[in-house]
Order: C-alpha cells, then structure tokens, then sequence
C-alpha cells in the first residue's frame, strides 16, 4: 500500500474541463450552420500531430494557443468558414480559455484542496489554464503546464518537474487524467495514478470505454468519487 | 493617462508576506537565545549576493529555497547554531514557505483578483510560494516567479516572460512591489507600477522611508487601498 500523495496534479482537457460540449455549444451560438460535434473532433484530433511537431524536435516551443491556431485555421474552409476574419478567428480559438467544467469538478476540487496541494499539469499554456479557472471557479494551489518544462507531456521531463517543483519524491505526486496514455507515462516516472471515468469526453455520440484498468492505483468515477476515495 | 491593467503582478516578500516578522517569531519560539532580528536581517542581507552569482552565470539555475540554506549553513555559527543537525536546517530552512501575510494582504488581494487577474512574480520557487499561499490564503490565479523562466529579477525575462504567458503588452501589466528598484526594472520593460508602502519591512527597529517615487503610477499605504486606487 502506498502511502497518500502530497501533490495532486491534474489533466485538464476532458479530465477537468468538457472541451466537447463546450466546443459544441458555442459553435451553435456563432455558426449554427455548422456541425460543431464534428467541428470539436476534428479540432481536438489536430491536437496530438501538432504537439508531435513540437516533440519531434521539427519546431521549437510553440504554446498550445498557437498550435490550436494554425489547427483552426486549417480546419475552417472544410465546414464553410473560410470567410472568418482575424479577429473573429482569434476569439473562436480562445474557446479553449472558456471549456466549461464537468457538475462535478468544482465541488471535487474544494474538497481535495483541503487536504492535498492541487495543481494542473497540462499541456495547455499559462495563460489559457489561468484564464479558465478564474473563469470557472477551479480553486488550484498553483498552475503548472507543459509550458514551464518547454516539453509537452507525455515527455517524462514534465512529470519529474513537476516532482521538482514541489521538491518532492514522484511517488509523493499523483497524476489524475482521465486518459490511459498520460497515466502509463506518469507510473513510468513514478507517480501515483487516479483514472477518472469521463464517458461522454467525446459526446453523447461516441461514448467513450471507462472500464478499469489495473495498472492505475485509483480509479473514480468523478473528483466527488476521488475525494471520497482519498478520504477527504 | 494610461489604461487599467489587465493583470497584476506582485512581488512577494515585503510585499505581500511580512519576512523579518516571521522570522523574528520562528526564531524566538525554536532558538530564543538567537538575536532574532539579527538573525532575520543576516539572512535575508546574503540574497541579492546569492541571486548575484546565478545572475552572473558564475552557477546554473538554482532555485531559491538552495540559495536560502546555503546562506543559512553560511549564517549558522555566527549565531551560535553551528550544532544544528540536517532535520533541523531544513525545517528552519523552510520558515521562507511559512512568512505571514501582512494583515490587509488577504483582503487586499481577495477584492483585486474580482476585476484583474492576479499573479505573482517572485524571486521564490513555485514550490516555496505555493506552499506560503495555501497556508496563508493567499488566492492567486496563478504562481509565477523566476523559476518559471529561469532567471532572477531584475533580469528584463522575468517581466517579459509574464507578458508573454498572458499574451499581452507589457503596458497591460502593472508590477505591485515595495521595492523601488523592482518597479524601475519593470517599468523599462514597458509594465506600469504601483508602489506599497511597507514601513516596518525590516522591523520596527529599523523603518524604511516609503517616501513616494514620481516615476511610480501609483503610490499605495496598502493592498487595500490599492484596490481602492484601482476602483475595486
């Protein structure tokens, strides 16, 4: 039995925050011509080659911002929106500023506050995580990102800063995310696991598998499950 | 007349956290026999030197909280502390994660964060101001400092590395801090500034001259009335 962490950080983008149904319902606010369920997959599906041009060593540090920029700008003329201007665009692609948080987030983070420092590790920039928890309310101990290590997860250099930061040992840190990949790159640094079940990251139209898998030390439904789980 | 600010930026010790106090008090309970005062002043009169020679690249990026107990080991036998073993140094080491807020801090900054964002921007490590701000109640959107860019204030990368995360001017920005020499490093990087009176910063035996600066845009008593100034 490992002993309780001192540190939790957290993946946002689907774990924390709905980037679908958030995507979702302002495309039907600005565009209701478009199919904005398509329009959100197609974002987020960008979302994985453009950091892999950053990884690779092909381009250097780009924030997540831009590569969401360049990935909106290549995706507009295939759902009709090619017209959009400059200003128009760069208010589209502060949406990931705005991701609305799932019921439970809010409620499950004041509760794991209380007894454990609770930090985001994400791959989204600074300014994007900060202007989204002041928005919804997340009530972090202190925002961290792939920005401060320059290196995007599942690099492990993001995981041991993180560590590094806290002047911790990795296993003094859990890793909650609700996704397998950044889990398994966690474990492999050495932190401790939580995997949240977030069915619908992908819509009601794709359901997404939540079944366990063993190698993740916790496994909650959602954060109020998580605190439950750590006694809080 | 310039616009307000998007963001705020603070300094951190004098400014927001009474160091000499805290100290004083750390001192008085665990080595009442140490000049406490003394002591507080000795410690904190070996940081710019200590900063200097990561400044100078004479040494690589070291974090605060190292160049705090090299000064502390160095400090030591001075007062009589030679003995202390390594739980001991390491716990009084960490006095600079416990120092108290001044009493309108709190206040203060919980009035400001409703209309800025609010940031620090600090010299300490991300782990040591996370630490004091969820022990102090300090609610910041967001926890900055030189660790994050990997040089110490007044270095120009600092200030404009806390634009950049927030993809703003510099102009948008204003540094809040009771050191003018800060606020002029932060000013030629193109931030407006706003200096805090803190008169007993070295304690009460030794009071500072909080006369104002012209080149200041604004001159506070404290964080409360710099909200007031702000029209918070």
């Amino acid at each position: 039995m490992l002993p309780l962490p001192r540190v939790l950080v957290f993946d946002i983008f689907g774990t924390v925050v709905d980037w679908h149904g958030s995507i979702v319902q302002e495309l039907q606010q600005r565009y209701p011509q478009v199919d904005g369920h398509a329009f959100a997959l197609a974002w987020r599906a960008g979302y994985q080659p453009a950091m892999e041009t950053v990884r690779s060593g092909g381009r250097g540090w780009v924030a997540l911002d831009a590569l969401h920029r360049d990935i909106l700008d290549g995706l507009l003329p295939r759902f009709g929106l090619a017209h959009l201007g400059e200003p128009e665009r760069v208010e589209l692609n502060r949406v990931w500023h705005r991701l609305h948080p799932w019921p439970d987030s809010v409620a499950g983070l004041t509760r794991l506050k209380v007894r454990f420092t609770i930090c985001t590790l994400s791959n989204g920039n600074l300014g994007l995580l900060t202007d989204m928890a002041k928005r919804a309310g997340l009530p972090w101990d202190c925002v961290l990102g792939a920005e401060v290590f320059r290196v995007y997860k599942p690099d492990p250099r993001v995981y041991l800063g993180a560590a590094g930061v806290f002047d911790a040992a990795p296993v003094e840190l859990m890793m909650v995310a609700a996704h397998h990949d950044d889990l398994a790159a966690a474990r492999a640094c050495g932190l401790q696991t939580a995997y949240i079940e977030r069915p619908l990251e992908f819509g009601v139209a794709q359901v997404k598998d939540v079944s366990p898998v063993g190698a993740n030390g916790l496994h909650a439904r959602d954060l109020l499950h998580l605190a439950e789980l750590l006694g809080c």
